[in-house]
């Protein structure tokens, strides 16, 4: 199959001399064509970890065997993506004597995909990566746009860099072995795209949602391929985050908090997201800025798509302030949040009323709290 | 005293949106105005070691005390440029709350500028650093271009990236401080500049390099700012070592495989690079490239700068092979090597003959081998 025929989508994250496609489409994971486009030297090492090994890892192997492919297989979680992980595999291409020319391959989900890209960053001060998502989440949002990261006790994505891929590699047909949660936790990123900038996909999801969660092909087709053009879209006018970018972390400061004070276990990243993209849309709607039918519908669709909604049970709205403190928007000690002016328009602003933020985490905690 | 006053000199490193300033002149540590020119946050960050926070952190922190000033003192050493001293860094940052747009201080040698370097690449996927060079090897050389790193067990700087400070400030009186065999060191990548492709500098070196043992501060002035445009020249042309960056590692072929071999103790990098250089002239010699009486030129400045100029102890010339096997300069398993067609004619080749550079390795073996 080759990238021209009509079954498989391409989209340019148009970033000048760093620029990179992006295919989605059926069975990609056997193109061996596609692949070898993006490499530039007979060493790859694909790293992937124990969940999708059984499923994927051989099949990759097979798809480039005249080059030389060594792996790597990491243990599944977001509490293994630490500096320490990283570092077996930087041990792991010393061991094996590869080049600054050689190519790692992340195979997997955002784990994977984000403590590959930075190990491919600071590996002989930077060499090539190609992302193979197998999730919906990483499908989506963090394989597209060089966020690359391993999480800090006190932060998540504290340590990291911002290093492009060659090129994303999105093959539809990996989510049929994805776990349910896995699903419905990706579903929450890409129903972020429609609550930033694209209302009228938001519309879309509403309607399509449980032919999503069935993975019907179409709508998943569909469905990442307008969730990865929005963040093409923004990345391209906003590499580094210095501004506009900064809408794609809708639910995250809260997300984050979550999970960092969850140690990085029990939550799935885009379960801390739905909440906290709740949590954004109470507390815009606390400044007047959505209405309360706009909180019932983006409270039902994440209803709809079984995600939590609710803080998780030892998380107060105290422990919550100080967790969000650490965060990455933070500037001269005033949090940025990302705040909704309605459904499709998001905004980045410290403009918002500190007892308002703090009456939303009050609502938001599992426990009822005195004020 | 401002950076327009002759005393000051200033040499731009031109790399467009971030071309930074080396500033070089006496008593540079009590200049708040030249510091707060590149320092866009309240919050900074000094980064030193225990050799040097008692000599001039206070200093520092005096000068910029109208801004919140924290500071870590990192165990003196090469062999404490890892991974994990690089993390404390980012845990003291995340204690204290830094924000994204806060400002690293790298005040000491190539270790502690590396390793600081590095933190602020990575922290937060980038945040501001200020060179503030303590050593010659580091006022001449590593503060300057952009390279970070930290160290593997398996090789050095191995794990790294290329971001440049925001300024450089060499203070030449604090040289008065410098350990005698720092400053041997330092001398060693003075040197190199003139081999590498400033004739005319080597031989003034040849003629002042007493004068420089003696720190003479109009010596030791013009050899830096003579070594630092040598640098900021070649680092303009080729940021990211793609090609003529390349021949700044004249010597850090064998230099890294020496400290790597020695777990990073017991030699200074400039020593290693020394023994490096005199063994690069060897090999080029060897080929013809070079004559005996060029040798004899290197071999006698290294003398007089008591400078080594053999391998250590326990370090064979199978053992040196295997060590350099893993050198960033590798390509698809050939390694590249710098090698001289002359003084002040450095190259970056692979076209050397294998069997004489094991005959370089076995004449430099502390133990003779047997062939």
């Amino acid at each position: 199959m080759q990238s021209s025929e009509p079954e498989v989508k391409k989209i340019i994250v148009k970033l000048g001399k760093r620029s990179y496609p992006i295919f989605i489409g059926n069975n990609l994971l056997n193109n061996a064509g596609l692949f070898k486009n993006y490499i530039n030297s007979k060493q790859v090492m694909v790293v992937t970890n124990e969940t999708i090994a059984p499923l994927y890892l051989d099949r990759i192997i097979h798809c480039l065997s005249d080059l030389v492919v060594e792996s790597i297989i990491l243990p599944d979680g977001e509490e293994y993506k630490t500096l320490e992980i990283m570092n077996t595999i930087i041990t792991k291409l010393l061991q094996q004597r590869f080049s600054r020319n050689s190519c790692l391959i992340a195979l997997g989900g955002g784990v994977v995909g984000d403590i590959t890209g930075f190990a491919a960053a600071c590996y002989q001060r930077g060499i090539d990566y190609i992302q193979v998502p197998t999730t919906v989440l990483a499908q989506v949002d963090s394989s597209v746009g060089g966020k690359t990261a391993v999480n800090h006790i006190l932060g998540k994505n504290m340590i990291g860099a911002f290093h492009q891929p060659r090129a994303v590699i999105a093959d539809i047909s990996v989510l049929a072995t994805l776990d349910n949660r896995e699903l419905r936790a990706g579903l929450a990123e890409v129903i972020k795209y429609g609550l930033i900038h694209d209302k009228k996909f938001f519309t879309w999801l509403e309607q399509n949602i449980v032919r999503l969660l069935n993975r019907e092909y179409d709508a998943l087709c569909f469905a990442i391929d307008c969730s990865c053009r929005n963040k093409a879209e923004i990345v391209a006018k906003d590499e580094k985050e210095s501004g506009i970018r900064a809408l794609l972390n809708l639910g995250h400061t809260f997300g984050h908090a979550i999970e960092t004070g969850l140690c990085y276990r029990d939550w799935l990243h885009g379960e801390a997201v739905a909440t906290g993209m709740l949590m954004s849309a109470d507390l815009s709607c606390r400044h007047g800025w959505i209405t309360d039918d706009d909180i019932a519908r983006i409270r039902k669709i994440l209803n709809t798509a079984e995600l939590p909604v609710k803080l998780p049970q030892g998380l107060n709205s105290e422990r919550m302030l100080e967790l969000m403190s650490v965060d990455k928007k933070t500037r001269n000690g005033i949090l940025n949040l990302v705040l909704l002016k309605g459904i499709g328009n998001a905004i980045v602003t410290d403009q918002y009323d500190s007892e308002k933020l703090l009456e939303t985490l009050m609502h938001f905690s599992a426990v009822q709290e005195v004020a």
